[in-house]
């Protein structure tokens, strides 16, 4: 299952990707639901009984004409505004701690936790949608391609054993930084938070579609070159540690979204740095899910 | 004007505080508004029309009559349930600065930027309201009163002189800390963000109630000890400067919570560290403002 939200007649639905990722169905309608209509409110009430039922309905090949097609809609981040800021692991694959180690010395070498941090994010891009390059802001732009976590329901002191049910799915995250000014506030909040700084889509994939633990390739390509290729089991703290360790003492709640940390080959970590340029087309891709293509203003 | 979020009836109400702050008027029943079903909906609705409406019902002895008795309702904090989270600053009085230099070391002594980083306050508790003491977490929980601007209006790239325009009012917040977690995961947002450790309160005063820019003495007492005692004029970044420097190309927007930075006194600055103590009585206070008193757990 690999659920989408749009836009039809002005109107932002949450959809469902049927006939090999071709049409979307008015997922709201097909269920006969009118609390579902956003993405947060799907993940919300998403229990069994509703899983079963939509997966029902990506088997009934008469529903494929009730859908309309991907290309004549407007696709949008699947959780356009999320009910509070994405969660972010900075130098969670060891090529890239150790790509950064010049930069961000010697508290990056010590390294002994994950390293958390947030993106106001109260606007998220999807696929397709330009990146604001910020003239006289910044002029260190960078990508980083993520596997995004979606958690799926409430919980508080999680072990690792049950993290995985306390996820909903997962989506890919371009979280884009202005690298001068996340060195010039030495917390990284206001270098990752420009507006249109994150991007994810094109569809979260419900978790009953990958096996866990979760082993996927990721790309990302700067117009025609790969400058980043790795693999999600190379994270140092992988996907149940992330959650537990999180959620002790905090609560997670459903929609949450954690950026689980990027592999080496940003801009930062070239010498000199290649840092995005007006034009730049960047297109992050994780094996299974899809393809999240952005332009640079 | 003054303005709290209380519960009658099992029902979250915007209020207005009148007769020496000792009665509450339900705001969307004296306006005859449906729309002001929280916080949030009024400081977005919130035009100059309304205000002098307000304003006019402050005046109106008539309505006292209306207006139930403070010691008779539960207040909660004012923004419950905040957008996105809480956004602060670090190290913005100079004395809290070189109180910590031992403890964080080189960042500090060159800071030439604001620090800021995020809380992922979900769930804001109000003055009365019990802090956990998170047993097994931490071993470190701190405090610091700050000054909370509450933004009115979405802005982006807001000037220097304009920022004033961009403000709702003020509030007291305690910026609570497990400190042990704040230094292991290197940023800071895990140990800023356990359940509870948001606390604000305990109602919004509206910016035409204090002159700008605003200089006011707070405190913090932890039981009968004053730990903390300043005044917002000592802000190393006043407040202007913040607003104008945070929107440099990120839209801030109504109901967005900025804390202002805490003075020198908290826990992790005496040697030996003076960290809470489950039954400790943390008061919280700013002139013409109000009091916020927590208790930890």
């Amino acid at each position: 299952m690999y659920f989408v939200t749009y836009l039809e007649n002005n109107v932002e639905k949450v959809g469902l990707l049927l006939d090999n990722k071709t049409k979307v169905l008015d997922l709201a309608r097909a269920l006969g639901k009118n609390h579902l209509n956003n993405m947060l409110e799907l993940i919300t009430h998403c229990n069994k009984e509703m899983i079963d039922k939509i997966k029902g309905l990506t088997q009934d090949k008469m529903l494929y004409e009730k859908a309309v097609d991907v290309k004549d809609i407007k696709l949008y981040s699947p959780i356009p505004q999320p009910r509070r800021n994405v969660i972010c692991l900075g130098l969670n694959y060891k090529d890239h701690a150790e790509e950064l180690k010049n930069s961000l010395g010697k508290q990056v070498q010590t390294l002994k936790a994950p390293v958390y941090f947030g993106k106001m994010a109260c606007d998220i891009i999807g696929d397709g949608d330009a990146i604001d390059n910020h003239p006289n802001i910044t002029e260190a732009i960078d990508y980083e391609v993520e596997l995004a976590v979606i958690i799926g329901k409430e919980g508080k002191n999680i072990s690792l054993e049950e993290a995985e049910d306390y996820i909903f799915g997962y989506s890919i995250l371009n979280d884009l930084s202005a690298r001068d000014l996340q060195t010039k506030h030495t917390q990284w909040i206001k270098g990752k938070s420009l507006d249109t700084f994150t991007a994810m889509g094109p569809c979260i994939v419900h978790k009953s579609e990958l096996p866990f633990p979760i082993e996927l390739n990721l790309t990302c390509r700067v117009n025609d070159e790969v400058r980043q290729s790795s693999n999600t089991r190379n994270l140092i703290f992988d996907i149940p540690y992330i959650i537990s360790d999180l959620s002790k003492g905090m609560t997670l709640k459903p929609g949450d979204i954690i950026a689980t940390g990027t592999p080496a080959g940003v801009g930062m970590g070239f010498s000199p740095p290649k840092y995005l340029k007006s034009g730049d087309v960047i297109t992050c891709s994780i094996e299974k899910i899809g393809e999240l293509i952005n332009k640079l203003k």
